[in-house]
């Protein structure tokens, strides 16, 4: 762990520099808006270490797969996301030194993420070598009312002499990914120029002809008032920049207001791209700085009204939970469906910018409650549109009769990681997206969506299970041979438990949807069984014989539910009587040791128990709980969410406060010392699912919204609220009440504690 | 398979020119001689499909490790054996056109593996664009007396035209590797220049600084006669080379010889390398072409003394086991400890020319006996000299108290491959090293090499198997978790047989080496104690609870060893009912599919029986060897030989000479359909111990030679020789008559047949 921000309910507050946190901070201060991100990397130069991170939602480079021994069925390429045009640049000069962080004095420096309002602001003063200080404010949104748009205003006063000082704002696309793999640059110029007070930068990625622009304009003033023109402007090899010189007097503010508009080929024809940036830099200019600020603070407004959650009595617990929804919508907003949610969003190079099962397991819920159903829509649809290339890659495989896996790694619905025991084996992917389908569908209530696009889904998973089973003649049983399940600190295991459960409860579910379908919408249902020649007596009759001898390995004297066959084979320690220098195990062990211990990333027998909590009971959850929270050492981003809330669940309210505090504080306290690398933006989905699902204790059951509450003892009250259905509902739960106010919508019957309320129009009700 | 080489006793011979056969007929009549290997590339251009190959013993490239997802262990290198500098180069010119068998007509084309005197001769008619015919011969060796050393003789003469002919010898540093990770050269200039009729090149690698010199220099001569001079000569950035240009009437022959001296930085001081190849030019031109071919020869003459094995009224068998012969003693000769044997050899790129397994569990035994004792324990020594590295290398992966583990893939001691399943998992080969250690001694009698460097290695070894084992309660029984065997077909298994029954061997073979060493030379046992901390009562106490507790798989119903835990789990399906069109597996299934099926790559269990024969019944061999051989597809190089040894020993002869073909001829014949790719050398030597184990039914025991021949239907008889301890025994086996000849030492007592024999010095003794 690392602790050195300040707790604060609605920012992250990080006082005085220290260079051993810059890129720690560079990930925690990220900012987005769905379009693109960038890391808090700072405007002026940085000579000290540094992960410059500039992202394009949507825009990857297919890098070529390169392995010790090739393996059949791995794809030609992985994509990962790159590093794009630096266009947060300013060198500052002072009378001809270069202002840079690593070299001279600072004092006084504070860092400030505003989440309310959505921008990042940053002061200082710093003593030159010649011993001229001067004091620096910036401050820069990315903005969420037009997504094309980044804007920065920086300002530099000397403190203790005159000075000539030059701003030189520029846009730099001689930038590189620091994982690449060939030390290659990704990007080639296209179009360059300067304008009055200007310039724009038009790029190619190297493959796949990927074309993204920027231009830049800018406004700069002294003491206030408007410098009407640049001193000089130079251009080089993919680069272009303005110098703005000037005299500057001692306590009078040089300043400069950067608008830069980023245009990709995903949004504009290739050809139009130079003029859709000065297009929208028209706008930007006319509209002016505060307009656009106003502008992009109303847009966050409107997205914490249904998105905020309270906590009263919990600075720390309260920043946590804020910074993981201001993270969340700020890297998915749902307005593009060629979009996805990455792990690490726009904030690191790492896991490729693509999308995993962390989509469906567990952003689904975040968004579908707080950001409306059509956006958790247009999640399900991304994969719908991707079924086709599913069976692709199942073929490849060896399976048949179109069964579809869909991709561990993805960003264009092909697969495009390739280690074998990810690539093939973490196949419970295809769970999360079948689970993802009922989930919308009982959540939403959206059952044409069912039919029009669930099923085929459905069937083709269903598919890919049935053949993907192995009856075994020695054990009279179907197992699951050469899985790795959620918990990737085991490979190439069999019969993992949680595999083969969500892969038995899709065969069920998939033969559920099927007569749903088919009593619903014959026509459709006809239409489906034709286009892809199913057979429903004998596919479902396979199915059934499927799910009723699935092996499931079970411990009877633990009376467990066993991760993977032969779990007990291994050396059982718990984690606390691991040495705390070992930890995390990821970065002290090797992988083979890692391998062999019983240590868990993840653990995803809680995980099923989970997604399937309804089917075991009190006793059997505990029994899970206890046995494997005591051996995870929670080094998956994913897994102290689902501990939360089980912990909750079976009323150990201090463990699951304390696992809240893991999940919602993750990166903001580095529990996996990790953060340098980029933020845990899926995993902030849980954080949510920890509040709401956790000690707010819904649920849906038959169409209905139940809740089942609970409160940490240093909590005066927490409050959420949740779109379901046509209502929006507000929870508030303190120690003595639970208040349920039906803000928007008409009468909904729930459940509070076994007991049925209908909530009306705007009412409120406390118990 | 792909049969289109002409069988021959001594030969290697193709007839006609395929191009579709062109890389596999590249690697087929590659030469070496121990110091370097050279791919049969054509001298001439080439511009069809072609994997191009001049390898360099010792000389090797540390290409950075680049993963999906970094594992902690791994090494940051992993060694790739580079092509250097084209040194066979000859651009032939005829009338402005340059001779290319990929453009022109040809007919005629004969290549030549000549295996008793070590050349290759290639000869062909070409009809070039302009019509014109030219016929063409071509010989060349890598001299086996002066291993510095290649020559090339190279002639061609116009047919129905006089033509202007121009030679171009030259040496080419522009060399890629077709493998390479960035597309890199690898080499860089040190220094060129030209001389009278040569030139010289001196390149060096990229990385470790390895230099590697090439000089030629050049005899021409039309019509018998020496033609003075150079018509012209060239240098460009790591190129030089000389022009031969000629007026060649019709019918008259224009050749030249190119003598080329090879020196590397491992041979000579850097600055005297320049020289060092002046130095070998010269005597080799003042010996002049057939001298040196004559010296060649000879040496050759002396390999195949000690080495050969005749197979009468077999040519395809005979040709086969010469083959491998051939290659094995063109590969390693046992002069320089510091080289092993890769499992390409000189041939191609794949398996990076490191030292694996192989050389202790198939090579040792070849070289040990047709090469003499003195060259096997080098290769011990090549493992002792690296313990050091072996226990850095342990305690990377968490190991204590002077553990080893011997890396899996190495040029110089250090681990340099990284695919977790392997580095980390396939351990299997401190077992192998161990086994040499014992194969050595009770072959060579040398219990000296035990005291003084033996036990050593095995004391690291059994401290590594002490901690590698976990104890397991629920089974009670010590367990060997998450390992890969040598069936690479199945990844992280827990007890895989045949490693925990090596590990148990180790443990023990070292407990009775401890007891040896202490009795013979006990102040040598006290150094090594008290270098090593060795404390001798509680580590053996807890090797012989580990031994009497180890849980090893076995199938009561089928009485087979388990090749790992689960195995019964999967289909069982024969290869017998595998569709041939799915065959290799590895070239048409995915990898996860391999995984999952049943299907042996090499047969693991058998290798275990295999090594430890004295410890089973022959009907538990029998059993086993029918359940594994039906369910191994033999795609490791490694397979068929131990399959066919123990095939010969149940009485399956007919099994055991299809085996054979399988191993003799597993290159020839290209019955996995790679030879493209290179040779498997290593696996050459298995192709040896099944006609002196199999079919000569060769063992030790107590000290003592026995033989158990048996002789396939098809031939009329076989011999072989070996170097045991002082003798040189030769044996022939014919269906009639069992013939033991002592050509060399003293008296020694054998059995045959469990019949004790007295061979006399060169004595003949029939049966």
């Amino acid at each position: 762990m690392n602790q050195y921000l300040k707790h604060d309910e609605w920012s992250i507050v990080e006082e005085g520099f220290n260079p051993k946190n810059a890129r720690a901070s560079e990930s925690l201060f990220s900012l987005g808006n769905g379009s693109m991100g960038q890391r808090a990397n700072f405007e002026e130069k940085y000579s000290d270490s540094s992960l410059q991170g500039s992202y394009i939602a949507g825009v990857y480079y297919p890098d070529k797969t390169r392995v010790g021994w090739w393996k059949n069925g791995y794809p030609e390429y992985f994509a990962k996301v790159i590093n794009s045009t630096n266009w947060i640049g300013i060198n500052v000069v002072v009378d001809n030194e270069q202002l840079d962080l690593a070299v001279c004095k600072v004092d006084s420096f504070v860092r400030v993420l505003n989440m309310k309002e959505g921008y990042l602001e940053r002061s200082f003063v710093a003593e030159m070598q010649s011993g001229i200080k001067v004091k620096v404010c910036a401050k820069r949104f990315l903005s969420m009312s037009s997504p094309e748009l980044g804007v920065i205003q920086y300002s530099i006063t000397p403190l203790n002499s005159n000075a000539k000082i030059t701003l030189q704002p520029y846009l730099d696309g001689n930038v590189i990914n620091e994982d690449s793999n060939y030390n290659e640059k990704f990007w080639v110029e296209v179009s360059k120029g300067l304008t009055s007070n200007g310039g724009y930068l038009i790029t190619k990625t190297n493959k796949l002809d990927f074309e993204v622009g920027h231009g830049m304009v800018c406004n700069v003033s002294l003491d206030g008032k408007s410098i009407a023109n640049v001193t000089n402007q130079d251009q080089s090899s993919n680069h272009v920049s303005c110098n703005y010189s000037s005299d500057v007097s001692s306590g009078k503010e040089f300043s400069i207001t950067k608008y830069v508009a980023v245009i990709s080929s995903l949004n504009s024809e290739k050809d139009n791209i130079r003029n859709a940036i000065q297009h929208s830099l028209d706008i930007a200019l006319s509209k002016g700085y505060s307009t656009l600020l106003k502008e992009h603070i109303d847009a966050w407004a409107d997205i914490w009204v249904h998105s905020d959650i309270t906590v009263e009595g919990d600075v720390a617990a309260q920043q946590g939970i804020r910074f993981n929804i201001f993270q969340l919508s700020q890297t998915y907003t749902g307005k593009d469906e060629r979009l996805n949610i990455g792990p690490k969003g726009f904030t690191g190079e790492k896991y490729g910018g693509s999308t995993y099962w962390d989509t469906e397991a567990y952003c689904l819920p975040f968004y579908m409650c707080t950001h409306g159903q059509k956006v958790a829509r247009q999640l399900l649809i991304y994969r719908y549109k991707h079924l086709e290339k599913a069976i692709i890659n199942a073929q490849k495989l060896g399976f048949t009769n179109g069964a579809a896996l869909f991709p561990m790694v993805t960003m264009n619905g092909e697969e495009c990681h390739n280690e074998w025991e990810i690539t093939f084996e973490e196949i419970h992917r295809n769970g999360a997206i079948a689970f993802a389908i009922f989930n919308y569908i009982r959540y939403a209530g959206d059952t044409e969506y069912l039919a029009n696009f669930g099923l085929e889904v459905l069937i083709a998973i269903s598919r890919f299970w049935a053949q993907r089973f192995t009856y075994s003649e020695s054990k009279g049983k179907y197992v699951m041979l050469g899985v790795t399940g959620p918990n990737e600190y085991e490979n190439n295991v069999n019969n993992n438990w949680y595999t083969s459960t969500i892969a038995c409860w899709c065969l069920e579910y998939t033969e559920q949807a099927i007569y749903l379908v088919k009593k619903n919408d014959p026509s459709r249902y006809n239409n489906i069984v034709e286009s892809i020649y199913f057979n429903e007596t004998s596919e479902i009759a396979t199915w059934k014989v499927i799910r009723a001898n699935v092996y499931l390995p079970y411990d009877e004297k633990r009376k467990v539910f066993l991760q993977q066959e032969g779990y007990m084979d291994k050396e059982q320690i718990l984690v606390k009587d691991l040495e705390p220098s070992q930890r995390p195990i990821n970065q002290k062990w090797s992988w083979d040791r890692i391998l062999r211990s019983c240590f868990i990333k993840q653990a995803d027998v809680l995980q099923g128990i989970y997604l399937f909590e309804d089917r075991f009971d009190i006793e059997t959850i505990k029994n899970n709980f206890e046995f494997y929270e005591s051996r995870t050492v929670h080094e998956s981003s994913l897994s102290p969410c689902v501990h939360s809330i089980l912990a909750a669940k079976i009323g150990k309210i201090d463990q699951a406060y304390s696992l809240y505090l893991r999940t919602a504080r993750l990166d903001l306290d580095d529990y996996n010392k990790e953060v340098h690398e980029g933020l845990h933006i899926t995993s902030m989905a849980g954080t949510w699912m920890s509040i709401v699902e956790g000690f707010g204790g819904m649920r849906i059951q038959n169409d209905m919204l139940i809740f089942n509450p609970s409160i940490p003892k240093g909590w005066k009250s927490f409050s959420f609220k949740i779109w379901f259905r046509e209502n929006l509902i507000k929870v508030k739960v303190a120690h003595e009440e639970i208040i349920i106010i039906n803000e928007q919508g008409p009468s909904l019957d729930v459940k509070v504690w076994d007991k049925p309320l209908c909530v009306n129009s705007s009412s409120l009700i406390k118990i």
